[in-house]
C-alpha cells in the first residue's frame, strides 16, 4: 500500500503538487450503482476553497473537479473513480525569493533530506492543496454512508477554538457552523475570533486552532481490533492532516483527571435499546462503534508561513532569514474543518464498507 | 492485512486471550544475522508484568517467553519470528460473577454486538494482556534500530501525570526512571503518587495517566508522506493501546496558544551542522523525522475495571450493576509505558527498513 | 503485508522450519461462530501427512495440530486462530554430510546469497514441510465457504499426471480419489503409475506430476478486476506452492489452438437459468467466477532431493557433488494434491467474505 | 489494497474505461532524482499502441501520455506520478447493436451479475484497453531496474506461438523481435503466421497465442518466501492480462517428464562465479532469483470478439445470437507481447526496490 493512500476496502490515493498542472485522485472501492456526479463533489470542494473570505488565504481557485472514470450514465460502476482538478491561480514566482530558502515549520527541510529534490513552488506535494482531493474523497465515502446506513448518519465538523479564544458549548448551534467563515458552531464567539485574527494578520503571524468533528447516527459495531480499533484509524488520519499535532477521542486528556467511577459511561435500557448515561468514551469501546456520537478533536499548530522574519538555513546549508510573503492562511485551522469531516467520513464509510 | 497485525515491512502480529492457554505473535521483515535470545526480549517483558508491585495487578504471570521460529543458532534468519507465552494464573473463576454482565467502559459491549461470542475471562482478546506481544515486538524492533543506526538511538518512556498531579519537568532524571515502580523521571512526585493511587485503591476506584516517549539519535528523513506520515503512524500505534483516549506530539495542544513565530522551530547551523532552537515540531515536520528528539505524549483513561459499583445491562439487555473484583491496575496507565516504548520502538523499526 | 501471508480478508500467516521446534500459524478474517475443533484440522492434515504409504517420504510425524487462540467453547470468536504443530520427527543429522553443500533445484543456493544464514536441516524455512499449515488453514477456509454457501461448494484435487502417464479422464471417478495412495481418480493407471515410481526410486531418481484442481458449486461474482483476478490469485497461490513451475486455467494452452469460435463457451438458459455450452474458461470470466466449476491445474517438478550424484557447489563457492540421502518423496507431487485443494479453498474463502 | 493495483514497494494503480473520457494511472515509490519524460514512456506505449498493421485492431489511438505530477524539472520527486491518456477513437455506436447482448468469452457476464451496470461501449473496465497503463507503469519500471543494476538489465518478451504454428528456437534472433509486426524473434516463421491470421481474419474467426518474456542480467536474491515467491508473483502478473489462461516458468510441464537428475540444474564454478550447466528453472529457486536468465511464458486465447455468430444471452436473461464487428485483433496475443515485457519490469522493479 502506498504512503499516498488510505483506506483498505474503500481507498482513495491522491497526486499532485500545489503548483503542478494538476491534483487528483483515484477513488476505489465504491460499490455500483450509487448516484454521483460532479456537483456532488463541489459542494463540499467549495467549503474548503481558498479565497472565500479575508480570513483564509487569497489565492484564486475555482477547484472545479472533474470525473475521469467509474461513473457511467450518473452512477457508480464499482470501478475507480478518477478525479482532477487543474490548478488555475499557479503563481511560482511568488516563491522565486525563497527558491532556496528551507522553510521552518515547513516539510522543505525534512523533504530535501530525504528526496534530494526541492520543488519551491509552495511546498510541491507537502502543501495542504493535497487536502482538496481528501475532501473529494470524503464527498464519495458520505455517499457509501448514506446507502449503507439509510441516511441515519450526519457528520458535522466545527471550529472550537482559536488562538487561546474558545466558544462556549452552551452556545453550539448546528445550524450556525455553515453560516459563518469560521464555521464555529457558537456566534458570540465570532467578534473575538475576527479581531484576534485580523490582529495576527496585520502582525505578519498566525494562530493555531481545535476543530471537533461530531458523527452521529452511525450504528454500534465499526472497527477492528486489534490495531485497526476506529479511535487508531481515526487518530492517524486526522493525525495525518497538515499542521496537526494532538487528536483526542471523547473526553480525551480530560479523562486523566477523572476517578473511574466518573468516567466509566453508565449503561440503561430505555425503550427495549440500550443507552449511555454520558459519553465520555466518544462513541468507541475497545475500538468499536458503541452507537453513540463519536466525537474527535484535533489541533492545527499556527500557520508557519508568516511575514514576521525567521531564522533558518538554505539548501546548502547556510544561514538565512525568512520572510514568508504570498497568500497565506493567518489561521489555517479554519479550513481544515472541512477536511477533518472528510477524514471522519473516509474512515467510517471504509469501515461501513467491511462490516455493514 | 489483518487487524491484529501492525507494520508494512517490519511487522507483527499477535494472537491470544487473556485467560486463554497462551499469548504469542508472529514479528516478520527482520533481517537476518540479528543476535536474539530470549533473554533480550525477557528484558523487556519483565518491565511490563504484572504482579511487581503494590500499585498494579496482582496477576501473577512469570511471562516467560519462548521463541519458536526465525531463529538459528542465535541468529535471526530473516523469516518469521514466533514467539508464545503460556498462560499460567488463569482464573476464569474471578468472572464468573459478572459472567454475562458487559463491563461499561470495557469492550464488552462492542465486542458482544459485533461477534455475537461472549469470552467472559478477562475481556478475552481486548484485554491489555495482549500488550505483552507488543513489549516483544518492540524488544526486536530495537534490535532492528540498533543495527541500522549504530545504537545511537534511545527511546524511553516515562510517567509524566497520574490523577491530576503532573511531574516538574525541571527534576526529569533520565536514570531515575527505571529505579521507581511508576518510571517516573522526577523523584520528587513519587511521594504524592504513592498517596493517591493508594487512596483510589482503597476506594475501589481508579485514575488516569499520562506517558511520555522520546526517542533521540533517530537519523532525519524517516516518514513517509501523505498518510504514513511518522507522526501519524506513532498516533494510530498509540492510540491502538487499551484504554488510550488521547495522543499529542512535540507541543501538542499547547501549540494553539502560540503566534506562528513562537512556534516555528528556528534553524542555525553548529560544527557545519543544523540545528533547532527548540523542538515544539517533536521532531517531526511534514511526517518526516528531522533528526531531534522525538516527543509524544499519550493519555491512558483510569481503569475501567473497578470495586465500586456501576449501572450496565448484560448479554440479555437487562438492566443491572457491576462490581468488578479480581485483580486490576488501580492506574494501568503505569504499565503502559512499556508498551508506549515498545509501539514507538516498532513503528520506527518499520521506517527504518523502508528507509535506511 | 508480510511475504508469509496470504489473503486480504481471510488471511492466513504460516511460521516454522522443517527441523525446528514447531511450525504454526495463524490464521485471521474467521467471522464468529463457526464450530471448528482439531479434529476438523486434522482431518485434512492427515491427507498430506508424511509415511502414509511407500510412494512417499518416510519421515514420521503425527503432524498433531493444536488451536491455541481465536476458539471459545467450540466456536470461533472472531479474532485470530493459532496454530501449532510441534515437530517430533527431526533428524538434522540426515543433513550432517551435507551441511555446506547447496542442493541444486532447491532454494539452498538462493536462500545462502540472500540471507547469508544455513539452515542445513533439511531447508529450514524452505522445506515443503510448511505447506502442512497450508493445509490446516484451508480446512478452516472449507469452514467458512459452507457457511456462506450453504454447503454447496465441493473442493476435489486429484493427480491426473505422473512423469509421463497421463490418467483417462473417461474413467474419472471422485470417489475413487480418496481410495488409493496417489489421489488418482482413475483406478486403471494404478499399476502404472506404482511401477514407473517404483523403479524411479530404486534408481535413485524421481519423477514429476500434474495436479488438477476441480471447485463446483461456487457462486458467480467472486473475483475482482483488475490485478485481483481470481485466476491470477488462484495462480499465485499454486505458484507459490513448492516446486511448482505452471499453472493454467479451463483448457489452459490448449486454447491456443483452438478458433476463437470453438474456445468460445456459448451461453443459453435452462430451466431460467443460464449455463454454458462448454467450460473452457475454467470458471472464470473477466477474473470473476461464473457459477460454472472453478478448473486449475499445476504442474510440480520432480524431487530435487535424489540418491543420484549431482555436480553442486558449497557455501565457500568450491565445486562439489552432491547425493541426498535421508527420506524424500519420490514424487513430491503426490502429496500436493492436498496443498492444491488448500490453496483452492483459501482463495475462495477470502473472496467469498470479500462478495458474500 | 485496491483490486486495480499491483505492487508493494513499486506500486500502479490504473483507472479508465475503453470508451471513457480518458484512461490513467498513478505509479508510486519511485525514487527521487531519475530522469523522466512523457518521451520515455511514449517509446512503449507505442510498442501496443493498436492500428499500426492489418494483423491488429484497426482503431486509432495515438495514446499520447500525459505527466500530471511527480516530475518536477525533468526529475521525479519521489511523490506520485500521474499519467493519462485522453481516449480519441471512441465509437461507442459499434457497441449500439450489441448493447444489451452479453457477449460470451468475455467479462460482460460476469461483471452485469456481480456490478449490475452495463458499460457496453467495448467491455469498458474489463477492455484490455485498461492495458495500455500496464505498459506506461512498466516503462517507469525500467527506469528503476536501470538504475538499481546500472543498465544490466535486459527484458524482451517474444511472440513463439500463433494457432498451432511454433517458432523454431534455432533461428532465435533478438534484433528481429522489433523488426516484424509480430515481436516474432523467428524469421522463417512470419509468412505461416500471416497466411494464418489473414485466414482467420476472412472465416471471421480468431487465433492464440504464446509469449515468452526473458529478462537476463537480473542480480541474485530478488523475490521472498513464501507467498510473494518471484515466480508466484510474476505468475499473479501474467495471469492478471486479459485472456491470458496459462503461465509457466522454466521449463514448465515439460518438467514433468523429465527424471529429477535431468530436470535439476547443475552448479559450477566458473572465473570464480557460480555457472548454472542448464537453465530449468528459469532463473528461480524457492522463490528467488538464481541471476541466471528469468523465463516465463503465458498464453493468450484467441480473441473472443469474432464476426462469426455465437449464440448467447441479454441482460434480461433472454436467448440470443452475437456477431461482434468492430475493430478487434484476429490474434490479441501480437500486442499482449509488450504488456507481458512490462510485467516482468514492474514486478522486478517491485523486488529490486525491496532488496538492492
Amino acid at each position: 500500500m502506498t504512503s499516498n493512500s488510505l483506506g483498505k476496502i474503500f481507498t482513495f490515493s491522491t497526486w499532485g503538487e500545489s503548483h503542478g498542472k494538476a491534483i487528483g485522485c483515484i477513488v476505489d472501492g465504491v460499490p455500483s450503482k450509487i448516484t454521483l456526479s460532479e456537483k456532488d463533489i463541489q459542494f463540499y470542494l467549495n467549503k474548503r476553497r481558498p479565497g472565500q473570505s479575508k480570513f483564509t488565504t487569497q489565492r484564486k481557485e475555482k477547484d472545479e473537479v472533474e470525473i475521469l472514470s467509474g461513473v457511467f450514465e450518473g452512477l457508480t460502476t464499482g470501478h475507480p473513480i478518477s478525479l482532477i482538478i487543474r490548478n488555475e491561480d499557479q503563481r511560482p514566482k511568488d516563491y522565486s525569493d525563497i527558491k532556496d530558502k528551507l522553510r521552518p515549520g515547513h516539510a522543505d527541510y525534512t523533504y530535501w533530506l530525504k528526496y534530494g529534490i526541492r520543488d519551491y513552488r509552495g511546498g510541491g506535494r507537502s502543501s495542504a492543496r493535497e487536502t482538496a482531493m481528501r475532501v473529494a474523497a470524503g464527498s464519495i465515502a458520505r455517499k457509501i454512508i448514506e446507502k449503507k446506513t439509510n441516511n441515519s448518519v450526519k457528520i458535522k465538523g466545527a471550529l472550537i477554538q482559536v488562538g487561546d479564544i474558545k466558544i462556549d458549548y452552551k452556545n453550539w448551534n448546528d445550524d450556525f457552523i455553515d453560516q459563518n467563515d469560521f464555521f464555529s458552531p457558537d456566534k458570540k464567539v465570532i467578534p473575538d475570533w475576527e479581531h484576534t485574527i485580523s490582529k495576527a494578520r496585520k502582525n505578519g503571524s498566525s494562530l493555531g486552532a481545535i476543530i471537533e468533528v461530531r458523527c452521529s447516527g452511525i450504528p454500534a459495531g465499526l472497527g477492528e481490533p486489534i490495531y485497526d480499533k476506529l479511535d487508531a484509524e481515526l487518530a492517524k488520519a486526522m493525525m495525518s492532516i497538515n499542521a496537526v499535532k494532538g487528536v483526542e477521542i471523547g473526553n480525551g486528556f480530560e479523562s486523566v483527571t477523572l476517578p473511574g467511577e466518573s468516567n466509566v459511561d453508565e449503561i440503561r435500557i430505555k425503550n427495549g435499546k440500550p443507552i449511555f448515561l454520558s459519553n465520555n468514551s466518544g462513541g468507541i469501546l475497545g475500538g468499536i462503534s458503541t452507537g453513540q456520537d463519536i466525537i474527535i478533536r484535533f489541533c492545527v499548530k499556527p500557520t508557519s508561513s508568516i511575514l514576521k522574519s525567521r531564522k533558518t538555513i538554505d539548501i546548502n546549508m547556510k544561514e538565512t532569514e525568512i520572510t514568508t510573503k504570498g497568500r497565506h492562511d493567518p489561521c489555517v485551522g479554519i479550513r481544515a474543518v472541512p477536511v477533518g469531516e472528510a477524514m471522519m467520513a473516509t474512515t467510517l464509510a471504509d469501515h461501513c464498507l467491511r462490516f455493514l
